[in-house]
Order: structure tokens, then sequence, then C-alpha cells
């Protein structure tokens, strides 16, 4: 005995969802069955326009419904610090601490062999595209991004803000050794995200790598 | 900083499900955006269809494409044993213990004034209309379910398997006043699913409520 097969297949959608398990998905076929018609068209309407209006940032490559996202098309940003994330989630994850005002540039993931992932399937091509005509402009010297930063010492800073895992260490060397290979036309400096003990964290509970880091990286108190 | 308007609804539609917190509704958004638009497209025709084709069976409740569900068109079935279940999940769960062969009925909830939820909100008038129907057609003698039953000794059982919260037990109380007003035309035997320990279960995982139930109910060894 199944349900309506209407109803399974509704179940089966859902359940195509990561981390939506059999009685989660069910439980959403469900609610979306007691929702008025009126309320299920709007919401097949809003996917619809979400996955009509909704694609990459021409620049950075976070999701936007414009070519610009609200990030690039922000003049008031500092222009010349360029935070690499993996994800969207991780751009946003920045945003909500409100202490960086640069730029973003979204990788869409890290260089993964085994998945099958190499660089050409990720942004990074489009960084160094991107890193190279910025010194470019700077070097014209005639840019509206140059008059942004004004024409004293022209520096540009590359945030690898990527997870620690062994993909993500080998996908910031490969961009690190690419910007390397830029030439020193432009006072690039390449940073990374300080690691160590979360704050609050109680130092059992720190894993033997964040503690050697957060041992390695130690400051005067 | 927020998403783009059209993907900032998509994850505010997500989130309107029981059990989606913000995170999960974000990644549900993310994984749609991610499909292709064929897969879009299929999973909103899939919402609608579901939403136009499932509705309520005319007998028992029970979530069906048909004006009669799977269940009730099932001639093999005992059709002198009701079970009266909350909800379709319920009866779901009946269904799959394999050991059930009779009908069902589809109360849609419990008898809770507190969220404002009387016997009228629920299916139980239709439980009774249908309980004398079969009576009336017991007693005319003529009916194909008559025919299906035999005309030996005619009984009918009304298994009340909803949960034993007090809302649950004033519900089975009020079902079972219901049908006891309808005299004695026909021989009604009213039970309810026993309680107990649930199998598998540790002695002191149990709540008193259970232990409780489960020594009054104790049979012999």
């Amino acid at each position: 005995m199944r349900y309506a097969k209407p109803l399974e297949d509704l179940i089966e959608e859902f359940r195509k969802f990561p981390s939506i398990g059999p009685k989660s998905a069910q439980r959403m076929a469900f609610t979306l069955l007691k929702k008025s018609p009126d309320q299920v068209a709007k919401f097949t309407k809003i996917i619809q326009d979400a996955k009509s209006q909704i694609s990459y940032c021409h620049s950075c490559f976070n999701l936007s419904s414009d070519d610009l996202c609200n990030i690039c098309k922000e003049t008031s940003r500092e222009q010349n610090q360029i935070c690499v994330v993996e994800t969207v989630k991780d751009l946003m994850a920045l945003e909500r601490t409100h202490e960086y005002r640069g730029l973003y540039h979204v990788l869409g993931g890290v260089i993964s062999p085994l998945d099958g992932i190499s660089a050409d399937d990720l942004n990074i091509h489009a960084l160094i595209s991107r890193v190279r005509e910025i010194t470019q402009l700077f070097s014209a010297g005639k840019s509206e991004r140059n008059a942004a930063i004004g024409h004293q010492e022209i520096s540009l800073e590359i945030i690898l803000a990527i997870g620690l895992s062994t993909e993500g260490e080998a996908t910031m060397l490969y961009i690190k050794r690419l910007l390397e290979q830029l030439g020193p036309v432009l006072n690039i400096r390449v940073t990374r995200l300080a690691h160590g003990l979360p704050v609050g964290a109680d130092l059992d509970y720190a894993d033997e790598m964040t503690l050697t880091k957060a041992l390695e990286a130690r400051v005067l108190a």
C-alpha cells in the first residue's frame, strides 16, 4: 500500500533535496496539499521566478538577479580587496560579520580530483582575468576604479577565505601560484584567514589540527 | 546585505514548511537553483499535479486521486472493520504493519478546544453517517457490502486508533458516545489499541503513563 501516484511523486521530489529524509519529505508534501490552490500557485511561481531571474554575477559569481550583484554595484566598497570564497553561503557568512567592506570572488567549489572537480570547473581563471584586468586598468591609469582607489600607492589584496581541508589548502596554493605568475606589475598581497580556537570554545573540544594552528599563530597576551 | 529578491522569496517559501529552519531552507533554495530549467519545470508540474489531482476519499477521507481511495476500492478487505485514525500518516503507519485488513476513517485531527478545533472541524459526523448508512444497508439486507460480509451474524467493529493525549482520549470518548446513541440496530463493537511497552524498549526509558498502562493491561506470562 502506497500513497496515490501524484502524492508519491511529490514526496519523491522533496526527497531529492539534501538532508530531507522520508519523514520530512512526507511532512512537506502534506503541508503543501493543505495550502490553498492560490498559495500553491504562488509557491510554484516563486520557484519559477527564482530559477529564471537568478543567475551568477558576471564579475564575482555571487548569485544575482542582474548582470552585476549588489555587492559589485556598491561603489562605496573597497575596490582593492577581493575575498575569494568557495560558495555563496560563505560569502553571506562573511557579510553577516559586517566587518569586511571589500569585494568577493566565488569559486563555486574547491579543486578535488577525487570528485572530478578540476580548476577548469571553478571560477579560478575568471579570478585571474579579473585581477589582470584590474592591473591593466591601473597601469593605464585612466579607469574609474583607479579613481576610486586614488593615485597614491596602488595595491590589491586577495584574501583566500577557503576552508582548511586538504582540497581547500591545495586550491589556495594553486591560486597563489597563478597570482604570483601575473608578475609584479601590481603590488598584490595574497592573505588567508587566521585559524585558531573558535571564540567561546573549550580547549578540550578543539581538534588537534585547530590546536596546532592556534599554537603556531600564538600572539602576545 | 541579503540575497537577491527572487532568491530571498524562494528561501522564505521553504521556511514556511514545518521543521525547515533557515539553514535547510537556504540549502533547498540553492539545490533548486542548481537544477536545470527542465528539472525545475518538472518539479513545479509535480506540485501542481499533486495539488489538482489529490483530494479526500469520499468515504474514509484518506488522500486519493479518485473519489474512492485504493483501500476503499479493495473489495477483498474486511468491510465490517473501520479503524478510526487521526491523520493519513497514522493510516499509513498501520498499513505498514500488513496486519490490518479492514477499512479506515481519517478524522483529520482531534478535538482540541485550545486550538479551536471542535468536532465539526473533523470528519466525525461523516463517520457516524457512514456507520448509520452501513447499518441501514444491513437492515435492508440487499446491499453489496452486505453480500460481501455474508448473511451470518452481522457485526461492525470500530477500532479507535487515536493517540493517548488528553485531546485524543476526549475524542475517543466523544465518538464512542455518538456510536452508542446510534442504538442497538447493529452489533457495534468499539475497541481501542492496546497500550504498553514498545517492543524492544528498556523499562527505565518508558514514561510513567506508559508503564502504568502496561501494568494495568498485564497478561499471563
